[in-house]
């Protein structure tokens, strides 16, 4: 199908925007950076949010809603926040606009002007711990367990429909304890649950790392990612977890009496995956023919299509249709019986095949007779003639098996794209001939790391959780090195 | 409990407050008119949106969302709709701050000023509409049948916790036909749909209605809504469905082309219910003893207080609790089992009967040796000691038998207060001695209405549907009516 489509060889970028808008996931609106989630995009979505919710619930969290507002000066209170956020943000300075006394339309009224100018959320770190505060007196107050979904806004000049919008769709966990032991197990707790995720539902193997300073959160003592890589063979920042020390217990002075009946200031985490998922799911696995989805986040993951010719065929097989539509979803499996007269076949055949439904059946009237169908699954583009008794049990595997296809692919895809360098001119040949991951040595700077952006576009994506000790020299200034950091040019 | 917590015969509106801040429900943020939804109180709105969710999937509505900004032309498009919410809202003017030359802190920069003003959405059928232009052309890409879950700012000046508040939450639906009487069918399944929920979920009986030309939707043709009675014989809206007709197909220039080839407008609906209903629940079911919730919205249904004074009975009470959970929970019954030793049980019994858990378990060692427990009932306050042994369909049963009771109550409070006023003296001594809902003659104009509400700030809640019609005068001018309106003062 789709000639007007491009292939991830003709043009990258345009094959993703192609596949985003074909398959319905989402469009640009009318306002500049924010776009409109469509029903489909916003059904993979709930998908995500309803594994990620019951996630979260299971290792003891619960879901609060905080203000969209944040009063100007809270960004002022932690040093470093405030130089990493309170810049590109929208900002809210009247609340009241009036009819035009020149003519038409409507106006600001400038009478209506706020004090203090609200900044609509970039993230909630401050305006949860400037709420915590009333919340904690004791010990026995904590740990506090939060997540909250949300939209929050950042000005981004260059967006990209769901890899970076003005306005997107998170979740952000916020969490409060009393012990920095603690708080760091809470930030690698959930890190493992975004790796879980990733891998399991998502079926995009992740790396588990640290940030190197240039690349942490701003206001964090440490930032903790998961990292994939595209099929293009740029780095995607999957979701970050952050230990955030004592650092917005301090801006907002929020402290607690321990056993012992000493005060001592808080500690703190924030965890947070957004609708930039749903770009990462669609880059991870689609290919040249569009949309791939792996059967636990598909929206629908078996479509049903009747084949006929005239009324007494098409009654035959719709009512076929049914009777497998039912036995599926007595299994918990989400079907689509398209039974519109409006459409042909072969567009339907298509239109799903464009969408990544993970599998399709057809029913002809020599099926009704044969007691076959004809299945065929998405990510092999493979189909097969079986029989309509015990399909229930056939296609229950095969989406396991599509499951397990799609993360041992992008598994594949990465080993094959996974580098080592050990000079300079290596690293820029790999970079520049193949990207994806290249695990290489760094002297631990700041300055060196810029160098290297600078002079390559290539970022340090992060230093790997459990990495193996390894005596080395830094690629770019030859200074001694103890571990492999992961490079890659990056989203 | 409680010596510092109102009744409502002493203080209606601080017994409210006290129940939303003591119960854990919500509180005022450091945003002027902004809330924080605490995690008792939106584990509420969760079990209200999951009901909500699948009643609206189950009648062919799929979820989206659209950009919280909206373009401020956007609202002088159509006429009412921009007297109606262009007024109050929050006005973003700028898209960056910077650090303040001058001193401390950062301001607003000048130079990142936006050329049209973007104003938070307070409602997003113009958004909405202005996007469907591109996803309509002909009869087949109808009906659109979308909802959103969303949060929306309206800068009310004076606000009071879930009932009135600057930011909520809600969902709204936004739906476009081919026809008329599809659109109006759509507005009419839609208000069935929240007064459906609103009794069997919320346990709160409702009136259906149109609303008066006054109270009408900015926009509508015709508003649909649900009122419900509140304890203080005030009303409270809980929902509405709106009829637009083709107003905002007229305004964005939404068309499409019919079977017959004709160029014709989309007719349109929407409808919306909010955070405001957590209010409403509070106030239509909660005593002087606290928060009382219908079973089916109750975060927990079932708390389980273990009793003990040594070690040895610790453990074998709390293992009885923890069977009685297990079995509990299979029935998909949500149990807190509080085994925590910082807290005495009757501190414990205290604390659920107020944040209104329907039924309570307490294990005493005698229990155990008698194979029984105490049962409490939250709604009657009545305990019973009750055997172990089918525990699970006894306690099924009267979870069924709590929720049908809070109906019944809340119905006959609303019986009770319910009266036919056939002259001006007898409506006003009505209104200032009882309050409740009023069916009186209205002669249908909106300058009697005004007139109306300026004396006794009465307003008419609805013109039921199904009225029986009734010759009579308007008690206000005498004039002829054809049917009783229902008026009261309302939240």
């Amino acid at each position: 199908m789709a000639k007007d489509f491009s292939t991830r060889e003709e043009n990258y970028s345009k094959w993703y925007n192609d596949i985003v808008q074909r398959a319905g996931l989402a469009e640009n609106s009318a306002v500049r950076g924010c776009m409109v989630i469509k029903p489909y995009g916003y059904a993979i979505w709930e998908k995500m949010q309803a594994a990620l919710d019951k996630m979260f619930k299971d290792t003891g969290h619960s879901n609060a809603y905080f203000p969209i507002f944040i009063p100007k000066s809270f960004f002022s209170k932690e040093a470093d926040h405030v130089e990493g956020f309170a810049k590109e943000c929208a900002v809210v300075t009247h609340y009241r606009l009036k009819n035009d006394p020149n003519g038409k339309g409507i106006v600001v009224d400038e009478d209506a002007k706020l004090e203090e100018e609200l900044i609509i959320r970039p993230t909630s770190e401050t305006i949860i711990w400037d709420t915590y505060r009333n919340w904690v007196q004791s010990y026995r107050d904590l740990p506090i367990l939060l997540n909250q979904w949300a939209n929050v806004v950042r000005w981004e000049m260059r967006t990209r429909l769901f890899l970076r919008t003005a306005e997107f769709l998170w979740q952000e966990g916020h969490t409060a304890h009393a012990t920095q032991q603690e708080a760091i197990e809470e930030t690698e707790l959930m890190l493992g649950v975004y790796s879980d995720f990733a891998e399991n539902f998502m079926a995009m193997p992740v790396l588990q790392g640290t940030k190197s300073i240039n690349e942490r959160f701003a206001g964090a003592v440490e930032t903790y990612c998961i990292e994939a890589l595209m099929q293009d063979g740029k780095a995607l920042q999957a979701g970050t977890s952050h230990f955030l020390g004592q650092n917005f217990a301090k801006a907002f002075d929020v402290k607690f009496a321990s056993p012992e009946g000493k005060l001592e200031y808080v500690w703190a985490t924030s965890w947070g995956v957004s609708t930039r998922l749903v770009g990462a799911l669609i880059m991870a696995h689609s290919d040249d023919h569009g949309l791939v989805l792996p059967p636990k986040l598909a929206p629908i993951q078996v479509v049903i299509i009747p084949i006929y010719k005239n009324e007494e065929q098409k009654i035959s097989v719709i009512q076929k249709g049914r009777e497998i539509k039912d036995k599926l979803e007595v299994r918990g499996i989400s079907v689509k019986l398209d039974d519109r007269d409006t459409y042909k076949p072969g567009w339907k055949f298509n239109e799903y095949e464009f969408k990544g439904v993970p599998l399709r059946i057809a029913i002809g009237p020599r099926d009704v007779e044969n007691k076959t169908v004809e299945l065929a699954r998405r990510d092999t583009l493979e189909k097969e003639i079986v029989p309509m008794a015990d399909i229930d049990i056939k296609i229950e595997q095969l989406l396991k098996t599509i499951q397990d296809n799609l993360f041992k692919k992008a598994l594949s895809f990465r080993e094959e794209n996974t580098f080592n360098a050990d000079t300079w001119n290596e690293f820029v040949e790999i970079l520049d001939s193949k990207g994806g991951f290249i695990y290489a040595h760094w002297d631990g700077t700041a300055e060196t790391e810029q160098k290297i952006k600078e002079e390559t576009k290539a970022t340090i994506r992060c230093i790997p959780l459990n990495g193996k000790k390894e005596e080395g020299k830094c690629i770019f200034s030859g200074k001694p090195s103890s571990q492999r950091v992961v490079f890659a040019r990056a989203y």
